[in-house]
Order: structure tokens, then sequence, then C-alpha cells
């Protein structure tokens, strides 16, 4: 099989590691410093932005792939000119690096997405402003924005006076939206596709905090949309490897895109526990290039939730006694005010029964967030 | 969380690194020679006969444990004396040294087993027999079998007249058992001991080929009787780690125990998939000393079948294709006739479908064993 190479060392390389040791695959990562969560598969240590640091890691490998979207597309663009696969592309990367580039290409491929403009010139911000129905609206940063960072529900241009001295800024409408969900999907090369049933992701300030799955009550034609929606995305940029689509639901059925990935996702994390095939397995088989595997769920439901700050290990022996269902993923970090260190997954027959018994292993671990 | 230490780089200290990998918890290997099924982990490669060897790879870590049986007592000794902690310890694991030994412990404990005699002195050879019910019985090396080999039905003498001549042979009635069973559980230095329900094991010349979980049709009080059988095993041995238990099942419903192992088993490698806890993430529960987790199965039925000889990338994409749901477990192996180089567990409702598709894919993979 052949040997992958992930660019990035944290948590997603991490639970690769695993998955490439199920599969007989050889996977080498390369981090930006030492000790990352991924340090047991780290080959080398470096920046992600040199062109010759990344070209001597891929030299060693068949396919790099990514724990982030952040290597620049020119880097990207040169390791695949020395004959080194890229998976996704950097074609298909570029559209993550920038909201208003994914937009775009959304609306190329005829995507379901919220009304949005570019707040650009100032004497244009008006129009901008009217296309996406006024105030309160949504804005983002284009570029470097996650986990609710550079996004705003704005009810003045002042509240972006930051951003806008900067460049342009992303307006979309602000969605009446039921919920949202997280559809996930796998894509190989030959155009194999195999989607998981879509989730329900619940957020807190913006990010997520639980994922439901499968989506609880979605009606059977919704599903359906879901997967048209995000198989037409994935063909339409040509995606291998994990695409993970973020949507609104709205009330009438229809769905929204909201933001893409390129990789395996926050609210695919459940699937290690709940789905025949994990999304970093389902991920090393696309870029690797064998079949893809069953996407089907192994128990009726699976709750994940995040936490967040720190874990210290005797908190977390109380959470095992206390729920030994509760499968507590440590990434290994140290602990910090709201960074993501870890997550729980339960699965089960009954979402109120998984829910409860996450909810008391997070609080055994974090008594308040 | 305690740094874990395992002595043997194969297949069982490979399937424990994605289970530390997701528990948080440091593992480092001990491996004979370079390229070992568990190379990702090895810290050290040397000989485990070694004392001052194993002392250095202890010396790194808070408790060692292992993944085969073969490291002498003396070296054990040496290195809990040093003040490092040995799961299980050196007083249980030499129960699995020698087969007239663990006749003898079990025999203590009380533990139902097959009637038993040891042929040594020629004089004494007729009243051995007599013992086991006469020919045919069973013979066993007391050291240094597995996988059948170590073991003959025998129906004269000679046909043990090679081991006679090294030293005393264990004998054992031919128990007519309806079925073979495994009983896997977990215990802690403190007591806390969990099971999972038994499994039925299928042998093809005295090799597990294939294990059913549960054990089909296992009437709840024979089930019963299993968990206190294994939990008296656990506690008289004072186990720290997974014990596996294999008994015969007997058309009356007794079970007669035919052999112990004191750490993750081959009849239990269908829990990775089906159970809540793996037996591997089990086992290093067990011996950092941290709550057991739940052995619950996530699905009705789950099939585990072995992959022997060798395992071609071409024939196990063709066997993924086939077959979206097996998870084909590949040890990293050099081929070689009759060698346990992987293994396939497929988990869902019915395990006639279960069965099958474990069979479907393994027979794209090896046509024939």
């Amino acid at each position: 099989m052949k040997t992958v190479g992930v660019i990035g060392g944290g948590q997603l390389a991490r639970m690769m590691i695993p998955a490439a040791i199920n599969l007989g695959l050889e996977i080498r990562v390369f981090a930006e410093t030492e000790g990352e969560p991924a340090s047991r598969a780290v080959t080398q240590v470096g920046d992600y932005r040199s062109v010759s640091e990344v070209a001597a890691f891929a030299h060693h490998v068949d396919v790099v792939t990514f724990d982030h979207e952040h290597v620049p597309t020119a880097v990207l663009e040169e390791i695949q000119s020395g004959g080194v696969a890229v998976c996704p592309s950097p074609q298909a990367l570029s559209l993550t690096h920038n909201k208003i580039v994914m937009r775009e290409s959304l609306a190329e491929l005829g995507v379901p997405q919220p009304r949005w403009s570019v707040a650009e010139e100032k004497e244009s911000y008006r129009d901008a402003l009217a296309i996406v129905g006024g105030f309160p609206c949504v804005a983002k940063k284009p570029v470097g924005g996650y986990d609710g960072k550079g996004v705003r529900v704005i009810t003045s241009w002042d509240e972006i006076e930051d951003w806008l001295a900067e460049g342009p800024v992303l307006l979309e409408e602000k969605v009446p939206f039921l919920r949202e969900l997280a559809l996930l999907s796998a894509r190989r090369a030959g155009g194999e596709w195999v989607p998981w049933l879509p989730v329900e992701t619940r957020q807190v300030d913006g990010v997520c905090s639980e994922v439901i799955a499968p989506a609880p009550g979605l009606p059977p034609e919704v599903s359906q949309k879901a997967h048209e929606l995000s198989k037409r995305i994935a063909e339409g940029v040509g995606i291998v490897g994990v695409l993970a689509v973020e949507v609104f639901q709205l009330s009438d059925g229809s769905l929204l895109v909201n933001e893409l990935a390129m990789r395996p996702h926050n609210s695919g994390h459940v699937f290690t526990e709940l789905s025949v095939t994990s999304q970093f397995e389902q991920h090393l088989r696309a870029v690797a290039d064998v079949p893809l595997g069953s996407t089907a769920f192994t128990s009726p439901v699976g709750v994940m939730v995040n936490l967040f700050g720190g874990i210290d290990s005797r908190s977390r022996e109380e959470a095992w006694s206390a729920v030994p269902e509760a499968k507590i993923h440590d990434y290994g970090k140290s602990p910090r005010e709201g960074r993501k260190v870890g997550h729980i997954v339960v699965v089960g027959e009954s979402l109120e029964r998984a829910l409860s018994q996450a909810e008391a292993a997070r609080s055994a671990i974090i008594p308040s967030r």
C-alpha cells in the first residue's frame, strides 16, 4: 500500500495513526513543533510554508494529505509537480483558503447557500448589505477563521471596522435555520464516493459542542437531498479524501451550505465508534486509492461531545468509573482556556441515554466549561 | 497516566498501539528484531531472556506487560525487584510456562478441567493412562507449544516417543465436547474484574480459524457458570490484565478448562469492532490501573476469521471491494505457509450474514488455505 504523508501534527493526524496501523498502511507526519498530538508518527519537524522542507518530507511518501488547510497552494503545486500526489488537490484545497472563493465556487456548482456578498469598497456597502437582507447579518473574514473565530453577527458596520480596514469581508444572510447538520463523505480519484448518514451538530458560541448521529428525525427526502448536495460538491471540486459539508437545515427542509472542510472533521469523530469505517480510515483509503469501507452504523445512535480546556488524569479516571461506556479521546495537548483537547463518544440504543452518559462523562472531566 | 512497556513486538503489541493512542497513554515496545509488527512503538530491540537488556527497557516505563509468555520468570523477578511493576505477575505468568503447573494450579483452585495425568516414568505409564481413560487421549508437551504445536491426539505410546525421551508429558482425557468457548475478562490490581460475553472458537487442525461472538445459543446458566469460572481463575492467580480461558462445553452444559492465556488473545480480536472496549484497551487500562471500560456489545453479533500464509495488496483490495463491511487487519508480517498474518472482523445483526461476509473476504484474500 501507498505510504501516506500528513502535513500537520494535530489531533486529526493523530487519529489517522490507529487507522493506518489497522489498515497496515505506512503513515508519516510533518509537524510544526516537537510534542504535537501526532508525535508518534512524526518523521520531520518544520515549516509547512517552506517548499524545500515540505519537498524533503514528500520525497519519502507516495501521497501527501493534511491535518489542516493552511499549506500554501504554491507549496502544494511544487510538491505535485515533483511527482508526489497531493490529496485533496491544491486546486480543491484553495476553496478552503478563502471563504469568498468558496462561495463563488459553490455558486458555480449551483449549490444552495445563504445569500452572500462582499463588502469591499465603502460606496458599495449598501448594495452588499441589501443582497444579504440588511442587518443583522453574518460577517466573515475571508481568510484564517476557525471555530467561531473570524465570524461575527453584526448589526452595524462599526462592528467589523477592523476587518474592513484589512480588506474585503464576506457578508452572509443570517439564516433562520432549524438546526445545523454536517454531511460527511469520502471520494476516491476514480469517482467512488461513499457518504455517512447526516449528523446534527450543536454549537455553543460558534464552536461545535455536540454531535448527534444520525441527525434525529431527518425525513428521508431531506437525507437524500443532503447526499445529492455533498456528492455534487465532492465531484464538482474533484475532492480525494474526506469532505465535510456543514449545512443549515431550514423549516421547509431546504439545506444551505455554511462551510466546507476537505479532511476529517470534528463533526465526524463519532464515526470511529459508530460506523464500520471511521473517517480517518476512510480518508486514508481514499488518498491511498484503495476501496472505501462501509459507512453503515453498527449501533442505532452515537453522541460526540468535545472537551475544552484541559483533561487531568484524576478527573478522567472519575469519568471512566462513572461512565464505563464513555470513549474518552485525549489528544495529548497541554491545557489552555477554550482549547479543544479531546472528545467523548458514547454509542447505544437510546439517544437520551447516550447523550446523558456523554454529558455525565464530560461533567466529571470538566466541571464547567 | 502510566507509561506501559510491552515485551514482544508481535501483533498483540501492535494492536495495543491504537488503544494507547486513543487512551492518551504512552506505550513502548521491546522487540526481538527490527521490523516486527509493533515496530511503530519499538524503543529497544534485544533479547528478552537477558536481564540487563530487559532491565534497561524497564527503566523507562512504569509497568511492564507482554505480547507473549516466553520471558523467563527470573528476568521478570529481577525487573520487579528493581521497582517496576510487572503485569501479570511473574508468579501468575509461570502457570502459562508449563502446562503441568497450570493443571496443578487449576486443580488447587477447584476449577473443572479434563482428567489429566503426567507420563514420566515408564513403569507408571499404565496408571497415568488409566486416569485419562485410556487411548485415545490427548498428549501435550508441557513447555513451548502453541497453535496446535505440542499437542497430539494419541492412540499409542509410540506416537509421543520423541517427547517422552525429553521429559514428562501431560496426558489429558479426550473430552467429548460440543464446542470450544473462550472466556475473556480483565482484572485490575484492586480487584475490579470485567468479563466479555463468552465467544465460540472454531479450530481447524488445532488452530483457531473462526470466532463467533457471542457464543450462539449459550444458556444463561452456562454463561453465568462461565463468568464464575473465569473470575475464580482471575482471582485465584491474581491476574492483572486480560485473561483468556479456553474451555470445552459439554452436552450437559459443563465447562472444562483447556488452556489459559494471560494477555490479549486471538479469540478476543472480535471485540475491537464488537465491544465498547477492545481487549487491547482493556489490557492497557488494567495494567495502567485505571477504571476498566464497558464490555457491552455495540452490535448483536460479530465474527472473526484468521488469515494465514500471506496477504497481498491486490487480493486485499478485491476483498475490500467485495465486502466493504470487512475489517481486514494486516499484522505487517512477511508471508509464510501457515503463519497467522492477519484477521478479518465483520459485525452485524445476523450471524449467517456476518459469517458469510467474513468468509467471502477471506476467500478473496486467500483463495485456499
